[in-house]
């Protein structure tokens, strides 16, 4: 397990219906940096993404989550993540340097739980924009964080990413009762509160792709920012105080309904005694410290996910 | 007219029923510096305040309204507006130096709209806090700003205060058709946004007190902070940006359900040329300009109203 | 005195020795808005500007004041103003509707101590971007705020703008000893510390303009947006806190050497008992409150003048 | 190399004169939380640290460095590192469970460069503050984040920190020339930009400790903090962004002159293609990217170092 070595989450790419209008949102409206383009795909990073993308977005018939990707430490690394999938015997599908623009070598698969899953260890380096501030636009996007996967069986799926991929977990919610029942879990491969978060829900549906941002005050600017440009419809769930997490956030929806959270507020998560923080699902200060109630599109809305090889929609069916 | 010279709102008295539990609020949650106390009452002022009390809370049965005061340049001035007042035939009563503590001679009238309202000019001095950083607590308050008040009749009321008392708009809502027809107008002396809003609603009630603060930053730490302390219910409607008045705002109640906005983001309105600002009630960013809608009770709550000889509660009747 | 009625400091106007130099460093380094331009004159504003400039500059042979300019309640005021700079034998120009161009009748006058100053009432009005946050950029400028001159005789020119024009002292500092020395003085019309800082030194020299920023954040994302851009150099006195005044600040410098400080963090000057905060010159938090010393350019560097009527420039000598 | 896995800098010891003088500054001023103290020890810790001490001050005859301490990921891994350091004839010394207290078992060592260094795995756990925000005070301060040492032998630290201890390399300044002259090093294991700063002077010397916090805001809200206490000739490098490392920082001298680095803006450092930046020593927007040079103070004054076996002060000498 120690060996596979998945160093973070490294890019979200999203199945939209009309590139120019999911162009606008992301570069003028969210302030991405368009790498690369052409008629079907976009490529957009953040400010400190030293590689071609960490966001991605491909013309399609309707919205989806294309997949989710990981970069890993070596090429040796995506071998033997390979042989797990392989060995479990979960559809998977290698792809050639380049057949993902600017990525080395890949490995593409479907999770147990459905979701389409990337794994990579090269990509093409791009201009770091780091100290161009004169360029920072709209929500001043500094890198991608983490994915949040609304999974039918969270107990398989913690199992799965802990056991066999070497995640750890942060924080962690429950169905209060006698015993603690699994509701959703926020799990890590960097030193922060999460890659990857796993919530209990009709799925697989994908809720939203999470985003770091330098600090509270960059995030209400991006809500002006966005609000000028006509788009108050897309921001969904105003900024607040997530109390899992601990994390300043707004969550805004692009012209398809993609969730995208601006994101920050992180703490360190590696020393060797860290223990998870346990939330009840009832905590009237787990999901909003400040204690307002998520939106209903935000709780109940989330994107289909597509299959990797047959690039079908996945059923969509109730938790067990 | 132009000879009476009001200054600005300069405090609000309220009616509470527990002195303790409001103190707790007021002075830990939100920061106000206790100037002094008795055990019927209770004066607080903000970090900028010069003064003995831009905020006064009194012992009472059930909680409403005592008073808003606002300040005057001359006790010249506050003679002429008794006679305004005694010539409309409202109720009236002048107050003694000290009867309200701190506070010089003092003229207390019901308005035409039913508000309780004193004016004044002299108050004692108190120790300025400004640069006394490290005593600055909780949502860091800087000083009052307005009062919002629901008034059966928008018309009457704007006149009254436009007319009579040297009030100016900086910006209205009308109820879109063919002709304007006024649901809200704010009203200024000192050249701000406001000291004074008033609404076309049941009434009479008061629906907030605004207080000043420095930045978006401050209110955010200030909503950690009250949550922090367990007060996340008292956070009523989460922070944004209003449309109106441009302000960024939190809104939050006290024990009792009084309404504080903490609010910060003004802008200049003195020049001979202003021309108020026109919003349709129907404008998605009118009320914020995030495009988030109010909560219920933000909506459907607000203080009954004392007055000020009998204090008994006014009646609240339907708008005219 | 009274019935002058000075609203505010309004605008300032820089002679410049190149235009798109100076276009390029106030544009798109601190975002000032561009209103309308001439080969020889640039027009500029804030973002709550709702008028046609707040900032002119002049293409000229050598850097220098032109003139600043105060706004003031009517023609007559205008009037009055012109018949006590006359009784004086002050010089005095006055300018016909646009021969400022969007501006109506003005008077420029040469003040006691030989600045540059217009008064006037009338401006085109502009389009008011407040709200449209997506076109806000570099150092997000709301509006002006003051002008600072260093005055050879500051006993004069205090009584002159106090007795004569209608100023209040908000603060001022003194040269320690058995009495209080005047040193320099925060005057004000609008409520606000300042609409005029007066210094005693070499002059008649200006020192610079102050532009209101929404908040600390802001400052220093302006540096970081001018640093970006390669204009580190001018940025001359990094940010800080005033003791005098409680502003967060920052000092640039324009191409010419014009100094511009951004600025934020006011308090309300106008209720009938305020009394002006005295400070030491000697104090160490006087000049920054947090114990840093201004750079050597930044005490010594100004503005010479120019003359309203010749155009020459004023000699600067010592001050009495 | 890899099987040692160091975590992260995990907290300072320093040596000062006066406990009572140093809680103040540190708990009153900074606002780090005080988690157990005797007559000779102070042990503080940040908002976010779960573990007992970040931060621990030891009563003595002069200032200086005690120690910096890491920690690893098992008591493995500690043997592993008191080998390396004994076969290469450094002075080194076992620490039993709670010698320090609330530690578990230590390496002590004296490292290539003379510098006093702890290794440990196992610490007591503490109460987590992160979200009783209305217990933040001061500096608000998350946790420790780097040490900075400045090396008489800048290659011979870069390569036994890369080679033997496995820190990876984020950012590095040259002197210009022909060749690249190593002159300074930003060295990481947690994937921020450093754990440990090397730079080559005058040595062994202790520059600064660095400590993490939220946003900029909070910096400059902690200046204000420390000013109103009356510390401000403590503020020795006012607020701004560095070139090297993009943070923004202030810096701060406790009473016996120990430095601190409030700091925050970091990026992400573990791809496993991060190509290390580059600066040139004669860059003027390296050390300050606003340009602003460092105060002589900081450039000159450092601390010394303290024998793990002595307790001597090590000899200050020329860099070679």
């Amino acid at each position: 397990m120690s060996d596979i070595n998945i160093i973070r989450l490294h890019h979200a790419a999203l199945n939209v219906t009309d590139l120019e209008k999911a162009r606008h949102f992301y570069e003028d409206g969210l302030g991405l940096i368009v790498t690369e383009s052409d008629g079907r795909h976009l490529y957009l990073r953040g400010i400190d993404d030293a590689n071609h993308h960490s966001l991605m977005l491909i013309k399609a018939g309707q919205p989806s989550l294309n997949h989710i990707a990981y970069r890993v430490s070596s090429e040796e690394a995506l071998d033997r993540l390979g042989q797990i999938f392989l060995s479990e015997n979960l559809p998977i599908r290698w792809l050639d340097k380049d057949e993902e623009c600017g990525q080395g070598r890949a490995l593409r698969v479907q999770d147990p739980q459905g979701f389409p899953v990337e794994f990579f260890c090269g990509m093409e380096k791009t201009e770091l924009m780091m100290q161009k501030f004169h360029l920072h636009r709209g929500a001043k996007i500094k890198r991608i964080d983490h994915a949040n996967c609304l999974v039918r069986d969270i107990n398989q799926a913690y199992d799965w990413y802990i056991d066999k991929l070497g995640f750890m977990c942060s924080e962690y919610t429950v169905y209060s009762g006698e015993k603690d029942v699994l509701w959703a879990a926020w799990l890590h491969r960097k030193p922060t509160v999460h890659d990857l978060a796993l919530i209990r829900e009709v799925g697989p549906r994908y809720h939203h792709t999470g985003f770091w941002v330098d600090d509270a005050k960059t995030i209400l600017d991006a809500c002006d920012h966005l609000a000028g440009m006509g788009y108050y419809l897309n921001i969904e769930r105003p900024p607040g105080r997530h109390g899992t997490s601990n994390a300043f956030f707004v969550y805004v929806r692009d012209p398809d309904g993609h969730r995208t959270e601006l994101f920050t507020g992180d703490y360190f998560t590696n020393d060797p005694d860290w223990e998870p923080i346990r939330w009840s699902l009832e905590d009237p200060q787990r999901a909003t410290f400040w204690g307002a109630l998520p939106p209903k599109s935000w709780r109940e809305e989330a994107m289909p996910v597509q299959h990797i090889l047959t690039g079908e929609l996945l059923k969509i069916e109730p938790p067990v």
